[in-house]
């Protein structure tokens, strides 16, 4: 063995607790080696709830009902602060950033390159709606949010909508393809105009023969029904990894943050 | 339309900017409307380094290199205060959640159960090596590596470190695999035991043929094999992407925290 100075530190510090007089490297071994420490309950949530989130936005939560009851509070800081605004800006940059490339390369071929969207917590946000509805801690009320859908004011998240004129710049057919069923599809077209999204390719919703399948599996079969009529879907943005995953696959995928709810 | 109280009141504070008595949904209408803000440069390098690294964590960043300059000091405090022990112990905790159900599932069935482990930054941790190498901002120093792996005193992450001993106590057969090579293997084996891992079923390391080959590909054609003979993957934890995907999946991926590297 090579006796770096690195290593030789590091054995060391790891051979005495004495050597408190730390090292970079040995105050990283003493930190990691610790159980996470917080200095109030206040700490202890946000510490707690900021991973929970990250299990989330991850998908190593698995399916999951309500929020945690601690978390309430750190969702609403979280969605009405910049944070909810910077995930989602960063998100939209990465698929920018993709998508010039993607693009130039698909050209040679003759499939028609596509973008999909999915709607809620994508192209709109319903923020304004779990804003005065426990911020995801209630269980979901299948009638209220179908009258906050009916009123068609949810608004743009403002990162995706200059997304969306972008790849439309860019020369992508735009395809939204959302949960909401097909009764929905005028408030949801009169939402989305109001919000500001104009000249999409096609917005399709959940049939009668829809009803009861998972979201991964109906949306499977959508981008799988697009790629039989000539589309390439390069690029795929969703708040629900079940707006993802599932082929086919776009080239791809892009989590749009959502600590609220979960749809599998 | 039906005039809900929420939705009046939406459209009164939409329709009217002097309408600045916030009421929550409109303080959110106009938070999510605003670009981000920060009230200096380190908050905004904060706010932008933490979305960074949701986008890596998601995968939305897709491949990178060296981490963002301006977010060195943010890796660094990431790494050394209580977020990456405690994202950790989220995810050990969601994996533990599901083995328990996914064992009882599987043993009706012939296959053995398995779990399949990463080893850097999943059952070790290589943050003393990276404390004193910039946290990820520095080039790829191979040789420098080396030597850190030949000196075997990574230590455990010590929620994997947990979750691995009550795997093992629920049946699992534990499977490590690892982008490490096979000239590795005395190295790797005794750094596993220094750190308290014990009893694996295998240890499989890149043989010369591996070489060349991505993570994901590499990866892959091992779980294949593990599959034909007779064990079934139930879970898999990894802090790289290209740890878990490829076909055959486990039942659940478990992506494991890092925001110092990137591996395809």
């Amino acid at each position: 063995m090579r006796l770096l100075p690195l290593v030789l530190a590091l054995s060391l510090a790891a051979a005495s607790s004495a050597a408190a007089t730390a090292s970079g490297a040995w105050s990283v071994l003493r930190t990691v080696t610790d159980a996470p420490t917080a200095a109030s309950s206040d700490d202890a949530d946000t510490l707690f709830c900021d991973s929970w989130r990250l299990s989330v936005e991850t998908a190593n939560a698995g399916p999951w009902g309500a929020i945690p009851v601690r978390c309430v509070a750190f969702v609403q800081a979280y969605m009405e602060g910049p944070r909810y605004a910077s995930d989602s800006a960063v998100a939209a940059a990465d698929s920018l950033a993709f998508a010039s490339g993607a693009l130039a390369a698909a050209e040679a071929g003759a499939a028609k390159p596509a973008w999909v969207f999915d709607v809620d917590e994508t192209l709109l946000t319903n923020a304004p709606y779990y804003a005065v509805n426990g911020w995801g801690s209630q269980e979901f009320n299948e009638t209220s949010f179908d009258e906050w859908v009916d009123a068609a004011k949810a608004p743009a998240l403002p990162s995706s909508l200059k997304l969306y004129k972008e790849l439309q710049g860019l020369g992508f057919h735009i395809i939204l393809l959302t949960g909401r069923t097909e009764f929905q599809r005028n408030s949801t077209e009169a939402n989305l105009l109001f919000a500001g999204y104009q000249s999409w390719e096609k917005l399709i919703l959940r049939q009668p023969s829809d009803i009861g399948k998972t979201a991964v599996l109906y949306k499977s079969e959508r981008r799988a029904a697009m790629e039989a009529e000539g589309f390439k879907i390069l690029g795929n943005s969703g708040d629900q990894w079940s707006d993802l995953i599932g082929p086919p696959m776009a080239t791809r995928s892009f989590k749009l943050p959502n600590p609220m709810y979960f749809i599998s």
